[in-house]
């Protein structure tokens, strides 16, 4: 099935290459645009929707055709369902290689062991996923072919329902979904879509099979409580940093508030729609959107950034430090030092990249440095926001850009897995101590 | 000597803050000052003055007095040769806990296995660095005496001999040493002298020893290549980006362009002496030089930061991870697992504190994401550069200055020792993997 001379993580890589090459190429013809683009526009907004990002150099919805968007939604499907099934079998191939206890946790959760098994789970996967969009676009058919009419209703349904569950982030409206702030409806169905699409697979699926919390699998458990927890968390800040500012929550009814503090704070993990201006948030808000973009949402899920269970064994590595534990338990279990050690490499590797990214971009464009981070983060963690600079970018900024897009999409990834799948060295030496701190 | 209560690093603290509310109340003496200061912004001062920070909300030449001057030198002393007297100790103490590698380690580059070797080794600090701060007294007064003259040359050799030593940043002059910029003097005599105070007491001990690189000690060899590749990367950088700056490099000539640049260069970590203007730096130099003070400088010695080896131990253990190599080896030796564990933890939570650090001061203060960035990182690192915040921040900015200033010093100290000792947890929970990445 996959090559014998490229493991699974270099083969996701060249299939990469070779959908933003081809996704180049076909959104780059006239069919596709109202107006010329640039082959570099063309490759950003390509490299956008495969990794899922959202991030736009053209507005989407009016500098492409009907053609021009269905390929975007491809491209998005492509890289939002297909990243999915192929982090779960990258997890799966790793776990054969790295032991029985791994093995067994993956094959568990996922109930596979077999090269059948594998794709049935293919299947189970594009089955899910279809039938959730399905799903949410006979809502939002509902919801908005009554506002909106039969032609730009349904479209705009199927965009969305799309881009939503692949935390896509890309909309065919310019202001994004800032038209429905106070929309309980709206709200309430793409927020679930995302968070949905973001929490991964493998949680789903052992919610499903397994129903009581208890009988969950670790990675589970921290998954659901984890998203409430820093959910519930990023809204009251986002609310009562935001409350009083006139450029984003003043102006609306304590309702309306509540709703929008909710959508700022979901998004971020890794949505990339937005009902508020992202430009007029407080520069407090702006610092805590960046850390939440970071995080991003599950492990094999449609969702980037370095994960939200790499955070969460950071965090409670840091707090078994502080507290003088050598152990780092949760939930009456014990994270292995693999899993620890994974999440400190991704984290740390993750961050020296956007770093160096922040550095070359503070030479290249003219742009204040929340402005540069915030940009950063976004791509790395394929969320979309932005505070107004992917627009303005230069060429170099803008392959700067579709090269972070790329990392953060595949790096944590293939990261892991080459982790798991890790060698040990040829030569050992003696080991020696150094003093630190 | 140390009551049986507390352990090393607990009893750090206390001296700590005691040496603080004493420094404080002198400060705050009418003796002290030329006009009044409140009581916060003496406890400012002697807490930037004891964690040889030398962040500054009243000038100090012109707020104080002779005797608010020599108390200021008497806890730049403390803070500065105490730390670095009981950092060696606290690693001394953590060596026997730990076994008999590790020991071996700390005793072999300090020669000191008792009581009697402990005393003796603590004569030694003493007589080494007040052996350095005279000879730069002198040759500061051959240079400064007949520029300035006999009464403030005297003074500013004596008062920026010890300030240098111990990295403290504190300067009698507003604009630190702006003045001599193209003084290559001024320049060789004050860099020498804090780069020695930064390099560590074991390393310049183990240098004296054993003469030849060869015979070094790891964490000798890794201070000294890594001293000599980074700030020469640092000099480069600086002047290339500064170059055509009109703010900074653009009106000197090339001979003080780079002097200027190695001055900017080897100041972040951690001297805060500065030459050049931090406010005029460009945004990509400002960036460059956030990373550089969170770096800091070497372990047991004068200087702050997560400590250059902890760094050099992070990006070593990421090569490895990168390379997939399960061993982290360098200058033919492995690095333990244990100093690795002891960086990542260090590097995680200190950038925690920073993290959370900014986002309250984005909050209270009023000022650019950079600025507030540049000042965090500044005080945990005990650097002492500003980009001109500092005069300005409200209370509860001062505040948290303040505790950032004892955290980045005490922090990665305590933590490494509280590492050193770590006990095993009580209960054994079965262990599980998760997903990450
Ligand atoms: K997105
Ligand atoms: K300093």
């Amino acid at each position: 099935m996959i090559n014998r001379k490229f493991n699974p993580a270099q083969f996701l890589v060249l299939i990469f290459i070779t959908f933003i090459v081809i996704g180049t190429f076909l959104l780059k013809l006239p069919i596709s645009t109202t107006e010329p683009v640039t082959i570099l526009d063309a490759m950003f907004t390509a490299t956008s929707a495969l990794t899922v990002t959202g991030l736009i150099v053209v507005d989407t919805g009016t500098a492409f055709t009907l053609f021009g968007h269905i390929i975007i939604l491809l491209l998005i499907h492509l890289g939002g369902l297909g990243i999915m099934t192929f982090a779960v079998f990258i997890f799966l191939m790793a776990g054969r290689k790295i032991g029985f206890k791994e093995h067994v946790l993956i094959t568990q959760s996922l109930n596979q062991n077999s090269i059948g098994g594998v794709i049935i789970l293919a299947k189970k996967i594009l089955l899910f996923s279809l039938s959730v969009e399905t799903v949410v676009f006979i809502l939002l058919v509902i919801r908005w072919v009554p506002l909106l009419g039969w032609e730009e209703g349904l479209f705009a349904s199927l965009f969305h329902a799309i881009s939503a569950f692949n935390n896509a982030g890309f909309s065919i409206w310019s202001d994004s979904l800032s038209g429905f702030v106070g929309d309980p409806v709206v709200n309430l169905i793409i927020t679930s879509t995302f968070i949905l699409g973001g929490i991964g697979f493998t949680v789903i699926f052992d919610i499903w099979k397994k129903k009581k919390f208890k009988k969950f699998s670790l990675h589970t458990k921290l998954m659901v409580v984890g998203t409430v927890v820093i959910n519930s968390m990023a809204m009251i800040l986002v609310f009562l940093l935001e409350f009083s500012n006139p450029g984003t929550l003043d102006n609306l009814s304590l309702v309306d508030k509540i709703q929008a503090a909710f959508f700022q704070a979901v998004t971020p993990r890794t949505a990339g729609f937005n009902t508020i201006g992202t430009g007029s948030l407080n520069d407090s808000t702006l610092f805590f959107t960046i850390l939440l973009m970071f995080i991003g949402a599950g492990s094999a899920s449609t969702g980037g950034g370095i994960k939200l269970t790499t955070f969460l064994a950071l965090m409670l590595s840091v707090t078994a430090f502080l507290t003088r534990r050598s152990e780092i338990s949760v939930f009456r279990k014990t994270i292995t030092d693999a899993a620890v050690v994974r999440s400190l490499a991704i984290a740390v590797i993750g961050f020296s990249w956007v770093v160096m990214d922040i550095f070359i971009l503070d030479i290249t464009e003219d742009a204040s440095f929340i402005t540069i981070v915030f940009e950063t983060v976004s791509a790395f963690s394929t969320v979309g926001l932005s505070m107004g600079l992917t627009g303005d970018l230069t060429a170099i900024g803008k392959l700067m850009i579709i090269v972070t897009m790329m990392i953060g999409k595949l790096g944590p990834l293939t990261l892991a897995f080459s982790l798991a799948t890790q060698r040990t060295a040829h030569v050992r030496y003696a080991s020696e101590d150094i003093l630190t701190g």
